[in-house]
């Protein structure tokens, strides 16, 4: 497996101490020796840079050697160590059936790579007393953490406003102290909107290498976390390799994985199996988990005149689990007992929209609204016993409808972070869903939306590529940026600025370097005006040189620079002769 | 020439009488006979059938015989000579300066076809005494046109309510009395939104054949009209070719091609110049023209300071005449003379904003308001001609600023349809600038945009071959569809409840042939699951049989529905008792 081409776009400074052209991996430092932020660094042909996010971890650093066979260097382990709260443990040895076998060992009959992930050896680490060893905890009592100091670099805040914001629920920082490698990241309202992007293979198709390169595909093109839902074989050991070389936050659904343990027969769940999967999944380092623990059983019968009943996986199995038993969710009746697992390893919650919409006749129904109220319960619940808590949302919702989710959810989950899927603002366009579901996703983020999960071309059709992946994280990208600049979050529109300069001055190879994605529109430029001169061409192909309205443009400027300063000087003396009359609107055509 | 692959989808009609499947091209009949709106006829699986509307023209229906060197037949010529207050007359002779050239006929020297036109002999048509001939002036005086009617079918309400809207300017039903051949469609409100898709060919690149494809192409896919921007050579006989073929109204910016009769020397164009454009372009059967009367000599110096100074480039050689004259604006100053013009063919005009913003930087800045208000004012001297009117608008704008736009224009310009340009909501990703300005049209449709200006995703970069004005074309279909289900049109969401229907009882096909791409939602599909017997399976490769939540949703319908039953009145009875105790949330989580 390689991860090469993620350096493709990359061009490395200069050998001979010049400075480097297109843009290079860089990092920023702040009182901490200890802690450097990676950003993206572009270097413009008018002798400036601009300086971007960067969620593409060490594989696009040039002077660190990555391995996907040893994983990536443990960042963060000296700071969880150093706090002296946690302990190794011998964990919860590994079974045939976490990877879905009957009678071998985990990692067996694999399809590709060596099976069981052959990095440095680790034991689990946990809570030393079974007090939190939360970043909500440390926030509550007035500590900032390293992780926080990072991500405040990261976003160009006070690492005080990080603080606060953690301590009051409103945002979570996802860091399980069992996954060291990642590079702290913050989810909420007040920072920029993240986007997450959801692999995992399923029982159809794909294999562990091909989720191993989604991950770093994806957090190439801007994941800000990665979901693995992988339901087939070879799940733990999938989610190991997927772990051990991620530096973004890993979620998880750990239902899935129960499911498989119970050979999909969801009547067969127990909480005791669920449990044990979430350890499991704690001991590798799943910094959150989605939790479908607010699809009660009194919930069910809501969804039977909608039109799409259950959507979400999850919730369709915590339904069929319910009604089988005619008993409450398991999830719920032992909610307080999860909390108390997650706080030992700082697990986020992220409590799951079971009974979200799968179309938009069935959006803000009574399902799940009343659904939505729980889940403000669950949250009330989870953040006392210390665990960092985000909430999910919709689905299918059309525009008009978009707003109440946003405002209702912050309103009953006292602010949690939102992380909404889409929504969708339409059912009629399946194989262009990343569109329908990109528009809404930009308003709910607008409107205070945390975090969006991606949604791919693919959706409802099948399960999604490598050029799927990154058409799905490019259009979230484009949506969380467009939330950025509405919200105006400070130094936004910095980066649309450099390029509205660049593409003004027909700063062409700027234009591209500053680009989402660069690749494409160099590629999409090259098609019809291939030779290098055209880089610096004052002009496109899309109208020729004679029509081009920014060349007009600064040829009035540079023609006419005086005389506009004259015009403008008597526009101001008729605008007050205009006031003077009375501001009244005339009818321009006098002859 | 062909379009033969418009038909590629269509299934026919079995031969043997029996039910169509997949869809097919279908006809409204109203109360006239020579009166038939063309729908798509989705036919399900189950028995039902779904309407759609269907802008694709005779291409798609196999009983008409097409042939691009003919054109289409021309459906409305009977209702124009019947009105009788039109005549035919010798129109301007063809000029070989009106295709580019200095010294021989128009069409010679073509790359392709034949040159000139070769379909039957037509000689051009206006007012009999210069009164207008404009649906607007039939409305006003309460006449219901059979355009009118036909439209009133399309759209399923009453031709009085077709009637009105016009009258009243809220809506334009653009129709010269030289293109026959379209099929009436409406632009306003409180109709269905629009999408013009822009085509044609540049200095650099492309031909007349592949203009004429890319019309029918981007018809076939849902363009509601179309504006041909040639600018290169052999414009005039591009636009008759298209024209002649166009089952939707085609608009232009007759200043490209009276630039290029100047030599693109900007200080050289003469109001007589640009006349005689128009004249002729009326005379071809444009259906509506953008008309830059609103950059004032005084508002160039607004854009001195603008980032990205002035992006339309009717705009710009506008500002680039009135600063090398020091004069005011021709087209300003002439516009009565202009309204007098378009009201003998029926032309309607579509005020364009020179001064729109071309970075989210200088969104909504004194520039593009300013035009805005000139705009209202010479939409009420074009109303007081009969002249039909609609305003142009941006752009870029991020997407707190979108609203203004709109609810600004609505106000200075008595409701006049406002026909936008996206508006991107971010400047930092060409090459997806089709998915920038897809969340803005989304969004500024559902506020009241009638029609919106469809942007590829070659914007910026270059010129749009065929995959991107499909591309163009599907994402502002979707914008328009989810802006009309915001907007609560009556029957939107039909379309989206028989496409949800379809996809929760796992009828594939249907789902396809409903999908607004039937061809990509059915490859996207076969990618991973190919096989015939995948066409009925209860779940698809996203999430693999044991994960499909909509199956586990069905089961649970089918073994628990009499025990939902009882659940749901337990919880009724259970709701009064909870209402009773006075609402109390308690926390859910008791032992």
């Amino acid at each position: 497996m390689t991860v090469q081409d993620a350096h493709t776009s990359a061009q490395e400074p200069g050998g001979d101490g010049k400075r480097p052209i297109g843009w290079h991996k860089d990092h920023l430092t702040g009182p901490r020796p200890d802690l450097r932020v990676p950003v993206r660094r572009v270097h413009l042909t008018n002798g400036r840079d601009v300086t971007l996010y960067d969620t593409s971890g060490p594989y696009t650093d040039p002077t660190v050697d990555t391995d996907v066979r040893r994983g990536l260097p443990p960042l963060r382990e000296d700071w969880i160590t150093g706090r002296g709260d946690t302990e190794e443990y011998d964990g919860r040895p590994a079974r045939p059936e976490d990877d879905g076998h009957k009678d071998a060992a985990p990692g067996g009959g694999l399809r590709n790579l060596d099976a069981v992930f052959p990095g440095r050896p680790r034991r689990p680490r946990r809570s030393r007393d079974g007090s939190p060893v939360t970043q909500l905890s440390y926030a509550r009592r007035g500590e900032i953490t390293a992780e926080m100091e990072y991500v405040a670099l990261r976003e160009n805040v006070s690492p005080e406003t990080v603080r606060e914001e953690i301590a009051a629920g409103r945002a979570v920082l996802p860091a399980n102290v069992n996954h060291p490698e990642i590079e702290p990241m913050i989810i909420g309202k007040r920072f920029l909107v993240k986007v997450n992007a959801n692999i995992g293979n399923s029982a159809v198709t794909s294999s562990i290498e091909e989720e191993v390169e989604k991950m770093t595909w994806a957090t190439r093109w801007g994941a800000d976390t990665v979901m693995d839902l992988s339901t087939g074989r070879n799940i733990h050991t999938t989610r190991e390799w997927v772990l051990r070389n991620s530096p973004v936050p890993i979620g998880t659904v750990p239902l899935y994985q129960a499911l498989e343990k119970v050979g999909g027969r969801a009547e067969e769940l127990t909480w005791e199996i669920y449990k044990d999967t979430v350890i499991e999944q704690a001991e590798q380092g799943v910094d959150y988990m989605t939790v479908h623990a607010g699809v009660l059983l009194r919930y069910v019968p809501l969804t039977a005149r909608r039109k799409t009943g259950i959507v979400s996986r999850g919730g369709s199995i915590m339904a069929a689990w319910c009604l089988a038993h005619h008993k409450e969710s398991f999830l719920y009746e032992n909610f307080e007992e999860l909390c108390e697992i997650l706080a030992a390893y700082d697990v986020t919650f992220s409590l799951g929209d079971g009974l979200r919409p799968g179309s938009v006749a069935d959006a803000n129904d009574e399902a799940q609204f009343a659904e939505l109220r729980t889940l403000g319960e669950l949250n009330t619940v989870a953040k006392a016993h210390g665990v960092q808590t985000m909430i999910e949302g919709p689905g299918h919702v059309p525009m008009h409808k978009i707003k109440e989710n946003i405002d209702l959810q912050q309103e009953i989950c006292e602010e949690a972070p939102f992380y909404t899927l889409g929504p969708l603002t339409t059912d009629v366009a399946p194989g262009y869903d990343h569109i329908t579901s990109g528009i809404g996703a930009a308003m709910i983020a607008w409107w205070g939306t945390a975090m969006l999960c991606y949604v791919t071309p693919k959706e409802h059709l099948g399960l999604p590529d490598r050029d799927d992946v990154k058409t799905g994280v490019i259009t979230y990208k484009i949506a969380a940026h467009a939330a950025d600049l509405a919200k105006g979050h400070p130094g936004a529109q910095e980066w649309d600025d450099a390029l509205s300069d660049a593409r003004f001055e027909f700063r062409w190879e700027d234009q591209f370097n500053l680009a989402l994605d660069p690749d494409t529109a160099r590629a999409f430029h090259d098609e019809t005006l291939p030779a290098e001169p055209a880089k610096t061409a004052h002009f496109c192909s899309m109208c020729g040189p004679k029509f081009c309205s920014m060349k007009i443009s600064q040829d009035i400027r540079r023609r006419h620079g005086g005389e506009m300063d004259e015009i403008e000087a008597g526009m101001a003396e008729k605008s007050r002769e205009f006031a003077a009359a009375g501001n009244r609107v005339y009818l321009p055509v006098a002859d």
